[in-house]
C-alpha cells in the first residue's frame, strides 16, 4: 500500500501517518526523491482498508498496489516517464537511437564511429570504458581514458554518451563523464550498485539480467527508484534459452508486457539480442514495431578488428541501412526517430 | 553431398551413380518427388570430391551441403519456395493472414468467425477439429464433424482451410477437407506422422516444438520433404523459457535466421507466442517487421466462452484492429497483405 | 471429483450416478480398466459437495482431487504401484536395472550385450528396434528384425525386454515381442499413441519429454491410465536447459517430487541424462540415492563402433563397475538391486 | 599457454620471458599468489611451440591449456585443492556439512540453531548478515550486528562461519568475522567483487549464477584465483529452467563434470536446489552420491516464522534425520562426514 501526502502536508502530519502504520504492526518505508512525500506500507496489508489512512490530516490518498514492484508500476503512475537527457527526451513519442562500439578502443576509433553514427541519425553514442568480461585475461576496457575519449567524442559531435558502470567505487567518476549510466546484464541484481545509483541524479539504463524474469527486472528498477532516482530506462537484450544458433533469444514479448506494467521507457538492444551482424536490422525493426522507445546498436568501423563483439557489430554502412529501415517502421507506428 | 541427374538421364545412368556411391562405402538415398532425379550421399563424404560424380554420364552436378538439413536448405535451393494453396501463394511477396478459433465448436461459431475474419482481410480460416489437449478430460474437438463445418465455412466464405492432423490414421480424412494440414508443436518430432505427410500432395504447416532448436525444426521439415512433399511452411509459435508472465517466449530471432537458412515460408503465431490477448497485435507487428511471410491468429466471437484458448483469442473487432496495424507494417517492409 | 462405485453396484445404480452428474451440468468420464467402476466428474465442481454423490445407492465414496492429474495421483491411490513384469516387480522395494544398446544392430551385438549385462546383474535388456532419429538420413533401426533379435536374446538370457514403440500402427507388433513398451521423449505428448497404449495389457515406460514439466508428464501418464492401462512407469532422462557441456540436464529434483505426487514407479536414465560415458555412473548413484525405483543404462560392446549414442554408452566392463557402485548405494537406502 | 619459472629464477630471467612473450605479439599476464612465478601467455598462441619458452634460462616448463579457464583447471593442477579452514579441510576425503538459517535474525535464533546443527554433526554455521533480496522492501539482514552474532555463535560452539559478502566495500569487515566468504548467485559475475576477493587471504565459496554455464562459473573462479587467492570452493545451488514445481533445478550433472574439469572443492546446496523442505534430504543424498565434497543446508528452529526462506529450511529434527542419511551415503562412497 502507498500513502501519498498533500503538497503542503506538515512534518507532524507525516509523522502521524508513520506512527499509524507502525501501530498496525506494519513497516513504513518513506520513498525519497518524489515530488510529494510518499510512504510505502510494508507487511501484510490485506486486512487494512486504505481509507483508514485517507482520512488522516495531510493525506492526499492511499492505494493498494497489487504488484510487488510499486513505484515503477503503472498502477502507481499511469503516464509514461519521459527522461530528459540534456534536452533529448527518452520515453516520449520520438524513438531514440544509441549507437557505437562495444568498447572504446582508441581516439580514432571512437571519433570515427561517433561521426558515422551521428551522420546516420543516432543521438546517443554508446561505448564501454569499463568492460565486464567473462575471462580475466580479455581486454577490460580503457577505463578512465575511455571515459575521456567518450567526452571528447561528445564534444565533437553533440551526441549524448551512455556507458557502463561496473561498481559502486566508480559511480562518481562515470557519472562525471556519462549522460546515461548503464548497468550491465551481469549486474542487474547487484543491489549495492543499484542502491548507489538510486542516490545520484543521472539517468540509468538498466539491462535485463541473462535469465531475469520480467518481475525481477522491475524489482531491480524499483531498487533504484525507491532510493530516490526516478530516471530509469529498461533495456531488453535477450535472454538465455536452449537455442544455440543465436547468442541470446531476444524477448520481443517483454516489450508489450513492460509497456503495460510500467511507465518506464524501454530500449531494445538487437545486437546482443541475436548476436549476429546480418540479423541485427530485422530485430531492430521488430522491436520498434512492438513498441520500443529506443534502440542501442553496436557499430564499429572495422568489426573484424574489434577487441570485443565484432561478430555482432555493424559497419557504418550497415548501420545507415538499419537507420533507413528503422525510420520507415517508426513512421508506420507513428513515432518518428528523434 | 547431393548428386542431381540431368532431365533426360536414363535409368542405367542413375543406377551407375548409385553403384558408384556404394562402391565408395557410402549410402545412396534417392529423394522422391523432385522434378529431376536427385540422390543424397550419406556417410563420411569429407574425403570425396564432388567432381568424381559430376563427370559420370547423365549427371547434371554434385554439391556438398554443409548443414545436416539438405533439401530445405538455401544451399540446395536459393530461391524462396512459394506454395500455391488453391490459388493463394504462401511464401511469395504478399503476406498471408490465417485466422479463426482455436477449436471448431459449432456451426454458428465457425461461420460467424469465418465471415468476420474474411471481412477483416484474412484469406485462411484456422480451426481445430482434432485437438491435442494436455488433459484427457478436456474437450478434444468435434473431430470429423469439425472438418465438415470447416468445409462448410470455406464454401460460404471462400477462405482456405488450415487444420491440425494428429496421427497417421486420420491423414487421408483431414487431407480430404483441409487446404493445409497443420502439425502441432507436440508432434513436431512424431516422425511416423512426418513421413506419412511426406507422401501426400497437400501443403503442410509445421509448428515448432515446445523447445525445439531451429536445427531440429528444419530436420523435421527435411523428413517431410525427403519423402516427397516439398510444400512445407514453418510456423514459429514461441518456445519454452523460464519466463512465467507469458505462455511462451515468441522467438523473433528465428524469423531472420530461418530466412537465411531455408527457402521455406515462415508463418508467425503471435497468439501462442505470447498467450495474452492484449499483446497479440504487438507481436504480430513485430513478426511482419522481422520478415514473416504470414500470420496465424486465434479469433473467437466470444473469447470468454471459448472451449479452449479464450485468454489469447481476439474478438472480431480486435482482429480488425490487428489487421489495420498489420497492413501498415506490411507496407513499411514493402510486402502487401494478400 | 471422482465417484467410486461399490464392488457389486448394479448397472442401474451406475447409470443413476452418471445421470446425476449430467443434471448438475457436469460431464461424466467413466474410467476403464479399474477393478471397481469409477467415474470422473469433469467441469466446475468447486460448488459441488462430494456428499451429494456419496449418498446415492451403490456409491462407495466420492472425493475431490486437487491436481489436474487424477488416477496417477497419490491423492487417489496412496500405496505404490508395483508392476509385475513377468515375475519381476517394478516399483517395489527392489531396484531394477535395465541395460543394453541404444539400437539393436546385429545378432552378435545384441546377444553379446545381453549376456554381459545379465552377468553384471541387469534384469532387463533395452534396445531400440524402431529408432526416432533427428535426421531422416540416419540409421532408423532394424525394425521387425530388431524385435526378433530382442526376443532371441530374451530366450537365451531370461532378461525381460523393453523397447520403444513409435506409432499406433506398430503397437500390436511391438507388444507381441516386448515385455515393456517404451514411449520416447519426442512422443510423450503424442496423444493418439498414448490412447492406443491405454488399450493394451502391457507395461509402459513413459519417458519425459525434452522440456516437459512434471505436471505435463503426469498428464501424459493419465492419458494411458484413464484409457484402461494402469501399468505405467515414468522415466526421467534429463531436460533441455541452456547448459551446453552436457547433452541434457538430469532433473534429480523430479525423483522426490514424483515420489510425493504419484504412486507410479520412477526409472532413471543416466545415459541420456548427462550424455557422457565417463559420468553416467555418478548420475546413476545419485538417482538411486534420491529414490529412483530403477535404472536404464546404455551399454554397447564397442561404443566407438555404435550406430547411435556411442559417446554415452558404457562398455560391459564399465557397466559392471557401475553395478557394483549401484549395489552399494542401493544398500545404503535399504533397497537391494533386483 | 602458461610459463612456470624455476623456484630460484631471477628477476632478470623472469623479465626475459616476459620480453620474449611480447616480442611474439602476445600479452604476458603474470599470475599473483602462486608459490613459483607463473605467467599466462594471452593471445593467439596456436602457432607457438611451448618449447620456445622451455629452453629459456630460469624456466621450469611451458604448457598449453585447452580450456579458457586455466589456473582452476585440472590440466594445470591435477591433485584436488584442499582448503584448510582453521583446521577443517574442505575438499579432502571427508565431506563437510555447513548448516544454519538463511538470515541471522537474533541472538537466540542463531545460538539455538548453532547448537542444534553442531549437535547433529555440522562443522560450519551458515547465516546471512547481508541479504540480497529481490525486493527493496524486504528484510535486508542485520548487517554488522549479524556478523557479531555469527562470531558469538562460533565462540560458543566452535563451528566455522560462512557468510555472504555483497560488495567490495564490506569485504574487509566480513573477512574480519567470517571463516569463509560466500559470493551469492546474483554476484557470480560481479567482477569487481571477484577481483577484490582475489586480493584477500580467506577462503571463498562461489555460488553458481542463476543461469550460469559451468564454463562461466569456472571463469568466475579464475578471476579470484588469478588475482592471487587460490582458496576457492564452488557451490552448486540449482539453475533456472522452465519447471515451476521447484524453485530451481539442482544440476546434479555439474558435480561429476566439475570434478573432471577442476581441482577446486564442490559444495552442494540442496535447500536452494529444490526449494521445498520435504525434498531437501533426497537432493542432499544424491549430491553426496554424485561426488560432492560438502553440503550447505538451511536450518531454522521455527521455519514458519523465518524472515526468509522458511519454506525450504529444515527444523533441527529434520536436519538430524538428514545427517543420518548423509552419513550412510557418505559411507557408501567411502568418504566419512567430517
Amino acid at each position: 500500500m502507498f500513502v501519498t501526502m498533500k503538497p503542503h502536508a506538515t512534518d507532524a502530519e507525516f509523522e502521524a501517518v508513520v506512527e499509524r502504520i507502525r501501530s498496525l504492526g506494519l513497516t513504513p518505508h518513506p520513498i525519497s526523491g518524489t515530488e510529494r512525500r510518499v510512504v510505502a506500507v510494508i507487511g501484510h496489508t490485506s486486512g487494512i482498508d486504505p481509507d483508514d489512512f485517507a482520512v488522516l490530516p495531510g493525506v492526499a490518498g492511499a492505494m493498494r498496489v497489487s504488484q510487488p514492484f510499486k513505484l515503477v508500476s503503472r498502477e502507481v503512475r499511469e503516464e509514461d516517464t519521459v527522461i530528459d537527457v540534456g534536452g533529448v527526451p527518452l520515453g516520449g513519442r520520438d524513438i531514440v537511437v544509441m549507437a557505437g562500439p562495444c568498447s572504446v578502443e582508441s581516439r580514432e576509433q571512437i571519433l570515427e564511429t561517433a561521426r558515422a553514427v551521428r551522420g546516420a541519425g543516432a543521438v546517443f553514442l554508446r561505448g564501454g570504458a569499463y568492460k565486464p568480461r567473462t575471462s580475466p585475461y580479455e581486454f577490460q576496457g580503457l577505463r578512465e581514458e575511455g571515459l575521456e575519449l567518450l567526452a571528447l567524442a561528445r564534444q565533437e559531435t553533440g551526441l549524448k554518451v551512455v556507458t557502463e558502470v561496473m561498481n559502486t567505487e566508480t559511480v562518481p567518476l562515470v557519472a562525471e563523464y556519462a549522460d546515461v549510466l548503464q548497468v550491465g546484464a551481469r549486474n542487474m541484481q547487484n543491489y549495492s550498485l543499484l542502491e548507489r545509483l538510486g542516490a545520484i541524479d543521472k539517468p540509468i539504463l538498466l539491462k535485463r539480467g541473462l535469465s531475469a524474469t520480467i518481475k525481477e527486472w522491475l524489482m531491480a528498477a524499483e531498487y533504484i527508484v525507491s532510493k530516490g532516482n526516478p530516471k530509469v530506462a529498461l533495456c531488453e537484450r535477450g535472454i538465455r534459452t536452449f537455442e544455440t544458433m543465436t547468442r541470446n533469444t531476444f524477448d520481443i514479448n517483454a516489450i508489450p508486457i513492460l509497456k503495460a506494467l510500467t511507465h518506464l521507457p524501454i530500449v531494445a538492444d538487437p545486437s546482443h539480442g541475436i548476436g549476429l551482424r546480418a540479423h541485427v536490422p530485422a530485430i531492430a525493426r521488430a522491436a520498434i514495431a512492438a513498441g520500443a522507445d529506443g534502440l542501442i546498436v553496436e557499430v564499429h568501423p572495422r568489426p573484424d578488428k574489434a577487441l570485443s563483439d565484432g561478430h555482432q557489430s555493424l559497419t557504418p554502412a550497415e548501420f545507415e541501412s538499419l537507420m533507413r529501415q528503422a525510420r520507415v517502421i517508426a513512421g508506420a507506428v507513428d513515432r518518428p526517430l528523434a
